[in-house]
């Protein structure tokens, strides 16, 4: 028996044969005392998980079928193991499945309790099949369905995102670059910024997962299949646009897992965006948004605080997820070609990017829902200096080169903040010594709201184009839903 | 004047009108003492360089007959504009463009030199344009001259490798899984998973750059562009498929960037397996390719040694690249929204990425030029071992299920490994004990080139389905060869 | 109550006094369907465990007795919550600790149970105290027996790998640079190699026990604490060598933790070259070593199939841990500075690492106590190119420079390698050819076991030098034992 | 000659012999296509650059010395050879050092520059050395004064930061936990906070170098050294406290340089938290401090606009280089013991860690030397919610349990925020429904400035808490700068 705590089907051939075979050999020395040193359950040790239970029935059914179309079984053959297959099935969603200590993984686990129910004919369902291609084939229909999830949540932040901004049509703010205030923007412009972040990741999934969708099934170990297995038949029955090239290659690719890792990396980045403003902006400083209670917490000492703490579990949820992606990438790097154990590491890597992905996803449609928007506070905190670039913008219109209207601006602005006014209280007569151009009509420039709208082109922050970005995430937020 | 070496036009603007202005400021304190402890360049300081510098040519032509369009100049301004930004192309193709201590990037520069020729025309470029859409529209249009170099690198590889592959079809060798023997392929199949590997990286790109096709400039600093500027057109004529959508996300994406990192970690995992594999063969051990001497090296002490130092390259540069990823992403999370000059640091990230990756395709494309392969010591590394799996299915086709049939041979092979002989050199009788199916045509399923060649499904060893791999990969590398 | 699963005290407190209070709030709506989207457990969720709850209380008892030195409880008290704290220990060793949903961590859940066994005075407990610096102080004190029983492993490791050397001292293999055979070395030399990376990890855990062994309680939320807690008198009852000097910097610092997870990562990065070897070696070319069946398995397909499986997961976890240490800095980086939720999160990636590292300590010592040396086989390896550098010596002890020396035998080897024989076999009037200086004394520097004890020097492969390093590694062992 | 861009001394061999000797072997044929597709200098290609050229003498002035002490070479070539490589050092210190097309590297240039002024002694220098040992050694002389300067660096920061402190010492503001305002702290309290920080850095440098401090020279390429140099004595002539003591384990190990980036990344972390709360604090929402000129920029398009780019800079610094980090241990996992030339990227990580973090540490203390600190912005930031922790003790004192007072106060603060009024507005008569232990004494924790002072424990934020952390960091900062 195994000592190092992955139990292998070679082990258990061993025993099974001790008694009465001439070969049956008894090197394995059993070393107790490591065995006992190994605290922890050895499938929680090695990172597995038995998510891939359903999917790996789905292929094998498929599989008896191909055995069957390839003369291997019979009909009613494959007939009696898909059915016996369907049945386990149940067991792992009411989850009776009993992993034994022999049980190396879910498809050992799978094979043996076939074997149990169907006998000789179960240990025909192998047949040319490796767990180096099956292992494949079951992540690739787990990877449809995490994406297929993803999607879902995505569509609903996005929805919640456009439906907020919907709501606070008209709303300004200071918009910040480097954090400094720049210029005047909608509410719902910034909010709706963050949505284009995920519609962009949105799209990075639906690319992975028509790359991904060929069939490693096939493969076998590394070789291929010499029993005549219609591999194009198996890849249209489980939902492939194609199968795998090359079967060495198959076995040994994790591609598809590293980039649905990396997807989830950069969709947590977009999220820790988007909770650092909303940390900054929930503080008493600049007091634009408050957080449903539902979302802060208080203080084990301090009886006064209101904690954004699900922002910031948002926050440094970014570092949790990309750490995977560092994981599955080193633990690849300089890997031999084909299978090798090491990249059984892909599982964990995987399903914890997904299941805390699913979790900050969750808690920001939470966020977003149930967020107050203080208008009074962001409008207060609008000032004259942001009207800089408009002022600019009106030297220009009156024919001043730009940078030489950026150059007045500038000035005014020092004046201002040398006497300590606003720039709009600087009289007209003063502002003419810095350019005679400046008229009555620089009055016009100093309305914020006004000005905003200005900004018509697409993607600016005039009304008008905030309405044709709501369009297109609600359309996004559709498309995605559907495919989820 | 800035004392941490980011030159700022601000500092510029305030020198130009100390003399003659009211409100001037003199604040800026100089610190010298700070200034000359700061040791290297300031520009390599922050890791800019200037090869952006045709882009931003490029994209300010586009601009100026924007503006133009606009109503913001006249046709002849616009021509003026054209024309002498077309010049300073053939300053900076030879490299005869001078960088002052009061320039900041390369935009600044070329601002700078514009206005040097065009006066007055020249300070109205920069009408409604901001460096933060300007600098993301530049590094957009290096990443589409990026993918396309980089598409020509891989296609060029893959071409060698089916090149490689179709010289030396029929070449038996060992294939490993978990760097032990498991069964005898070709060659050229293990040789082109490696290939497969690489059309993947290349379709990657070719997504990614359908992906980020789309325009920025006119998104100024972030609230978009109130001067209607017509986007649409703009984007047409600078070859993009659209416009972003919102200002405030475009100013602050750096997706792209990330995305191209990721995808040149990517080729450069793929290419560390490879290395991995022809170290190992090429050890004395395995001794089944010998690299050519212009890509091994000697040793100061040891007169005898001959090291693969390039594969070793090749197989430590995944680290090299896959660190710009790693670092890319730490850089941008937690970043408030829009633009923070921490985005400045995706240059440095992208372009040692695309350098280092350029450089280790060039020595693969070499090595795999050059490669000797040892097809005796290959086959001699083939052993009866080998045959166990085909020995398995050959008492399928008798009708053993696979589980037994999987059993008896091992039990055969323990048996053998007891005598210290070969399976093969089992007699019949013995044979028997263990399966009373074995007859004498198991003498057929010892060859490992007819074994070989029953792999024929899709993906498998068979020369049949190797024809069909590199038909595939032709294509791949003429369709690259296209985009590049 | 929260709806983000990350339950607060001050929720608590909201529905403690909902009933009878004018000022109790009830403006946290409830989201329920946010809520039952939540998959998993909460605590899960955010990674924690409850694992500091020993030490928890071992800070909650010294807490008291400090409370009662600084006048804040009397004697009896302080004994009595003293008393109730360790009974609450037998309910955490025993497992019957309930928790409950309203419980946000460990910290509450001891806080809870104490007041429920010892009523008003377990609400004097906290005084003065905050989760900031408690949570860091539980945190020093895991990690204290965390590196004890850290370096007990190491210990172990070492110790076995000195008495492997020790057994097979004498066994000659060849040494490999750039794997390629370079020099002849002794296996105990190769291993013993590994067991001095290994020290040195030692080494860094007990620097890093002493750097962080101040205490950090009395700091209280960021300010410190204003009710005479004696400081001092509690980090020496608890063991610290010291206090930490500042009450921001001792809430907000984690060093420690990404300290620790270094060291982790540091450990499985040296396994991981070991387990490159160990694989390398026992492939059939190599054939050097022989892993015990316990620690290989076998192939679902190919019956002959023998994996080293165990080295395989060894090597990957490099990557598993490692990928905790960029997770960690990625989650600090930017941070601002004293307490932010997202330091929770280094609970998770140091548990996991301090978990996965013990895992694969274990097995790597398993590994090396059953290994299988096969002296035949490394010395059947040894080739007369490997005897160059000797050759070298030779002339240079005869006077010839040595970079002349180098040269001409490189083209001895040239020779050797063209004629295809050995250099051995090359007739001494040949070598004369090269140098006049070849005499028949030449044959001496032809036994590769002579020659390895000529590496006499520090750190070299002669017998000398190995039973020195023996002595070393056992002396280390031994004390890494007594700190264990 | 070499091909890929790493030239080798092999090469070298072969052509100085081509003409005259009967081995001469020309089989490397020349691939010009290739090597012409190589676009940028080999040298840069491989990252190396020729920092270690002073270092390279000193060490090999010692072991010209070591050889005479051997009994290789007489006092007089001993002597002869010392003389001439000091020579060498001004042609580094110069800069008129030329590389040859055929130099591999900085090692292979001095030898070829030593033999070319002493001819045939020169040959005699690399006697029993390996570029293996070689370059180890090189690499710790170099860290050695990499370690010095950023000690030095360190201590300025630290001094500078306490004379700041010093200077503003009784200036108020809100200390933040969660950037929410938890409690009133003095600045000196939170600026000291980060130079502790910066304090734990310098002890872990500190301890590499000691840790580290063991010299490798004497290992050759792997077997050690037979020609009795006597390492003890080199080791104390190169200022090491000892040797490595296995020449296998001291050729391949480079722990030294990813500890040492390791310390660099650290320090990048703690200045990235000071920064992001220097950009927070220095917003106009905020407004606590005033970056100077020198150290902000302004922008292209908004003419008011002052951006904190320096401390963006910082901030974005701890993603580069923690980047190195990833990189190293990515490249070392998973390689064979011993050399490989993979491990030479270790400069380019290393010396790119140094390089950045020596600019950001300069620009740091520049930033502190010359921040404005706006006491009147801070202190108008303090609220009486703030004081909410005060009052809990308030009542503690008057003999509330801890976790009731918290209770009550939160009550208190809950009431205030309902009727829109600060908690100190609340009549004394409201405040005793809450309990009847709030007395008109209340009155006096009404005071910030008093209630700051009571935090006297050892790290609180009481004036005479603070003159002691002075005490500790100005003495921290004298030891540094000794050791620098």
């Amino acid at each position: 028996m195994s000592n190092f705590c992955f139990k292998d089907n070679m082990a258990v051939r061993h025993s099974e044969v001790s008694a009465s075979s001439p070969s049956s050999q008894t090197t394995v020395t059993p070393i107790g005392s490591i065995m006992t040193q190994i605290p922890e359950s050895c499938y929680k040790m090695w990172g597995g998980r038995f998510t891939e239970g359903p999917h790996d029935l789905d292929a094998s059914k498929a599989y008896a079928e191909a055995l069957h179309r390839a003369g291997l079984i019979n009909a009613a053959e494959a007939d009696k193991l898909v059915k016996n297959l369907e049945l386990l099935r149940f067991d792992w969603i009411e989850g009776t499945v009993k992993i034994l200590p022999g049980d190396e993984d879910v498809h050992t686990v799978n094979e043996r309790l076939l074997v149990e129910i169907t006998g000789e004919l179960g240990q025909r369902l192998h047949t040319g099949r490796s767990r180096n291609d099956q292992v494949v084939t079951d992540m690739k229909l787990w990877l449809r369905k995490a994406i297929r999830e993803t999607l879902g949540r995505l569509s609903r932040i996005i929805e919640t995102a456009t439906r907020q901004a919907e709501l606070h049509l008209g709303v300004l703010m200071p918009g910040y670059t480097h954090l400094q205030r720049a210029q005047t923007v909608q509410f719902s412009h910034w909010l709706l910024s963050h949505a284009f972040a995920l519609r962009e990741d949105g799209q990075r999934l639906l690319e992975l997962r028509d790359r991904a969708n060929v069939l490693p099934l096939g493969s076998g170990a590394l070789a291929g299949n010499p029993l005549g297995i219609d591999r194009l038949w198996l890849a249209e029955r489980l939902g492939f646009s194609g199968v795998t090239a090359n079967s060495m290659h198959a076995v040994g690719d994790r591609d598809f897992v590293v980039d649905f890792i990396y997807c989830c990396s950069m969709v947590s980045l977009h999220l820790s965006r988007l909770a650092e403003d909303l940390i900054i902006y929930s503080t008493k400083e600049f007091d634009f948004i408050k957080l449903a209670d539902g979302f802060s917490s208080g203080s084990s000492l301090m009886p006064q605080k209101r904690n954004p703490d699900s922002l910031e579990l948002i926050r440094g949820m970014a570092g949790v997820i990309t750490a995977n992606l560092t994981g599955i990438m080193m633990t690849i790097k300089g890997t031999p070609s084909t299978y090798n154990k090491d990249l059984q590491y892909d599982k964990q890597f995987c399903f914890q990017s997904f299941d805390k992905l699913s979790q900050v996803l969750e808690v920001t449609d939470g966020v977003l829902q149930t967020i107050q928007v203080k208008q009074e506070s962001m409008e207060a905190a609008l000032t004259t200096d942001m009207l800089a670039t408009d002022w600019a913008y009106y030297l220009v219109k009156k024919g001043v080169p730009f940078r030489q209207a950026h150059h007045i601006i500038g000035r005014v602005v020092s004046e201002a903040e040398k006497r300590g006014v606003d720039i709009t209280d600087l009289p007209l007569g003063d502002l003419q010594k810095f350019s005679p151009l400046f008229g009555s009509d620089i009055v016009a420039v100093a309305d914020y709201s006004n000005n905003v709208q200005q900004y018509n082109a697409i993607g600016g922050t005039a009304s008008s184009s905030i309405v044709e970005q709501l369009r297109l995430l609600k359309k996004c937020a559709r498309d995605l839903a559907k495919q989820s």
